[in-house]
């Protein structure tokens, strides 16, 4: 039995930067592939304008093939909604869990949706709560909550304000987002320790990037503190695809291996994930961030 | 005042594995940008014969030149040597400081040094005391302390039988190495704080790999265990150089930004490092792995 969770969003924050769109076919065989190999949990896309985002331009499609077709026992399905236009989509297709998320930066709030945090954050929980209330599963996530690339420093205080507003409206699964890859582990700690003090019903998860290199030690801080819900992308997509840096979100199959060697079940078949990884890889061409999809795990169990 | 103290071996466990000889004049360059860039402790080459690792046949010509010339106050050269010739080398040519190691997996030993861990750590003891004696500072290692290539899981109460030798022969500056990268967090915490516990004199250093993408998160489960010393390599040098793997030693500038952004002082300039990294890369025409190089550090102080 897994006792960490991982939700796969390389479907959605991997796929949305790619320039070279994923047919429909393909993103269907890859989440058939990556349930099949154990994630329970999968983003399959995000209800944006499909001129914003082409590559998701497909979301309400692949959900209604996916409600309509057989799937692995515990599948759960979630798409990210950013306004209630994206929730009325959503809601017509199928989709069975809510994931949307306010941003802690007024800057970065303002850029993404033109409100401050506190507007923003009035409009996702009546979102949430009109989601919740049809039957939905929901998840609200505080993003830039270890900060900004256009703000510099988040301070906690601001995410620990939305998280209360969340809980308060009874919103209690939390994702915090480390959008910009700022997080530290020392940071990690700390607002993940505040954050699950705040309320015990408050079911968190963490969402960390390798911008700079710190997504695995940042995921393993947030574990120390009491997370065991992580979200991550197979093969690490999410990077910018035109440099070098290894910089997308963590890698699912390296997440995995990592709490496998500690000990910990992470219910993931690494060696069927490091195969959707490779595919991934010949499909855009080029080398995916990730290390475990080349290597393979280290080859004998933790002692 | 730094509290994080690195011990940059890039010139020896980076360059060894490399096919292309790096002339004794850039070592040089690169040398003196490293100490010009804070790295207080840098480990200039291995005595080994040189035609079975010509990379470090200048490995007395470099010690005798930097020797002879002026550096940077507090700067300390360090070099690796595996037997008694090469501790005769080091002596004649001025090395401040030997470093010398016993492997804890018994075939990984035999297959070194032609004797088993006992045998082997008799040898460096001796060769440890004889150093010491001389008035040079010395660090002895235990390799393969986190697990090993050839044989899989190696127990602790191996490594900590080694660590108390070495304590028992009077030698308090250890390091713990993960040679084949298999460490993970949770064991680099349990292992490091009991070895720690053994002696309040220990004055341990821990070296990771990223072979499995985990020494960032490995080199933070040892600080929080205790461990403030580190050993890394600019650029993450030390992979295999023949795949797209990254999985060289920890990277220098990386580690350090890392530490910087949990608030702890490293000493070093991240930016005058990661130049001498761009050198690298130029020098041997591919990237290297690492990622501060790239993307530059997190342009804002941590909160």
């Amino acid at each position: 039995m897994a006792n960490i969770t991982i939700h796969e969003v390389g479907l959605r924050d991997g796929l949305q930067i790619e320039e070279q769109a994923v047919p429909t076919e393909r993103k269907l065989a890859w989440i058939e592939r990556l349930a099949a190999a154990g994630l329970r949990m999968i983003q399959v896309g995000s209800f944006v304008h499909p001129q914003k985002v082409p590559q998701m331009a497909d979301t309400d499609d692949l959900f209604r093939r996916l409600t309509a077709a057989p799937r692995e026992p515990g599948v759960v399905y979630s798409g990210l909604v950013l306004n209630e236009r994206g929730l009325e989509r959503g809601l017509a297709c199928g989709v069975d869990y809510f994931c949307m998320g306010v941003s802690a930066s007024e800057t970065h709030s303002r850029k993404n949706t033109g409100m401050g945090t506190g507007e923003a954050a009035d409009r996702i929980i009546a979102m949430a709560r009109a989601a919740a209330g049809a039957g939905k599963g929901v998840q609200v996530s505080v993003q830039s909550a270890f900060g900004c690339g256009f703000e510099g420093a988040v301070p906690a205080a601001r995410v620990l304000d939305l998280v209360r507003r969340f809980l308060e409206a009874g919103l209690t699964t939390v994702s915090l987002a480390d959008t910009a890859g700022h997080a530290n582990p020392a940071q990690v700690g700390a607002l993940v320790g505040a954050a699950l003090a705040l309320d015990s019903r408050l079911a968190l998860t963490c969402h960390f990037h390798e911008t700079y290199g710190l997504g695995l030690a940042n995921a393993c801080a947030a574990f120390r503190a009491g997370v065991t819900s992580f979200e991550s992308a197979f093969g690490g997509l999410g990077g910018c695809p035109f440099t070098a840096v290894a910089a997308g979100n963590v890698c699912t199959e390296d997440l995995a291996h990592l709490f496998e060697r500690m000990g910990m079940a992470a219910g993931v078949d690494i060696a069927a994930v490091s195969e959707v990884t490779k595919d991934a890889a010949r499909f855009f061409g080029r080398a995916l961030p990730g290390v475990v999809h080349r290597t393979g795990p280290i080859p004998y169990p933790a002692a």
